[in-house]
């Protein structure tokens, strides 16, 4: 029944986004994926073709869950960027899958987020030409700068987050609040 | 004779820094690096032991180039930025070690690392006590806000670089600088 078909997708989806947060597209195992699924090598390469189109599909729905859920506003940056951090706090995988993402696909632009960041830079632009946001950054380098910021604590550097590991979620988006504060300061 | 052996190596090490820039630890085959430097798989094994061994004498020559490279400057953290951007531009390979470090040996502390992070960040709270710096970060924050801007344009995100590969090298390195003057300015 379709009901069934749509419950192991998701397993399969979820045990996929595991397994290529820890270990990347080469580091991956199909048989690790359905183990944990409850499923097996053979009904995942029926559904998604290959283990590269497999993670295809994971990083596509966590990307439309990462836009949908944090909409920009050109009129609180700071307030944007917290909340960037806040979905970074709430999954942690989005960091390391859109770095494996970055490291062994290289080649590959995804529409949707060059779209999402085309729009970003032209509400930025439209926000600047009516006054209501400083014009010391070119559109794309404000973005650039307050996502730079957003991911100051998820950057997974062990030998800097190991000493700051004293500082409570609450301080640290306070620091990634401040800090888009002072790049949009004029 | 030695002169040949070091030879060797030096051929060994390129090659290696290579390969796993390009494809990680996993995904590095050994039998590429022993083509490319002209020499063979068992050569490399009395070498270095393992694929992993190999990658750690990689990075750990990187690392070592990189923090002798670019001190730190605590009475100028912009200008310090900037020379950190110089050398991800001079040395492209660098940004893809560090993140595949970071994602495929996510237990591993570098205590040369390490220990450079303290040095610098009592530094920093050696300055903010004699009044030559401001005091609204916390001194292991404010090296991360420096250390995170000044990667800017080295983030190997595709997505974004597209959208600003116009820039110059020199407006590239000006943007990381006045960044980080926003992020000191009292």
């Amino acid at each position: 029944v379709p009901g069934d078909a749509d419950a192991t997708r998701r397993r399969l989806l979820q045990a996929a986004t595991d397994e290529f947060a820890a270990h990347g597209i080469a580091g991956a195992r199909v048989d690790r994926i359905a183990a944990a699924a409850g499923s097996n090598k053979a009904q995942i390469y029926h559904y998604y073709g290959s283990k590269d189109a497999l993670f295809a599909a994971v990083f596509d729905t966590m990307v439309e869950q990462n836009v949908a859920a944090t909409p920009l506003d050109v009129d609180d940056l700071p307030e944007y960027a917290g909340r960037l951090f806040d979905h970074y706090e709430a999954y942690p995988h989005v960091q390391r899958l859109a770095t494996w993402h970055r490291l062994e696909r290289g080649g590959v632009l995804l529409d949707s987020v060059l779209a999402s960041n085309r729009a970003k830079i032209a509400a930025i632009a439209d926000a600047q030409a009516q006054g209501r946001l400083t014009i010391r950054w070119a559109p794309a380098e404000l973005l650039g700068l307050v996502l730079q910021l957003a991911e100051l604590w998820h950057g997974n550097v062990p030998e800097f987050d190991s000493l700051v590991a004293s500082a409570t979620r609450q301080h640290r988006r306070s620091v990634v609040v401040a800090a888009v504060a002072a790049i949009v300061r004029d």
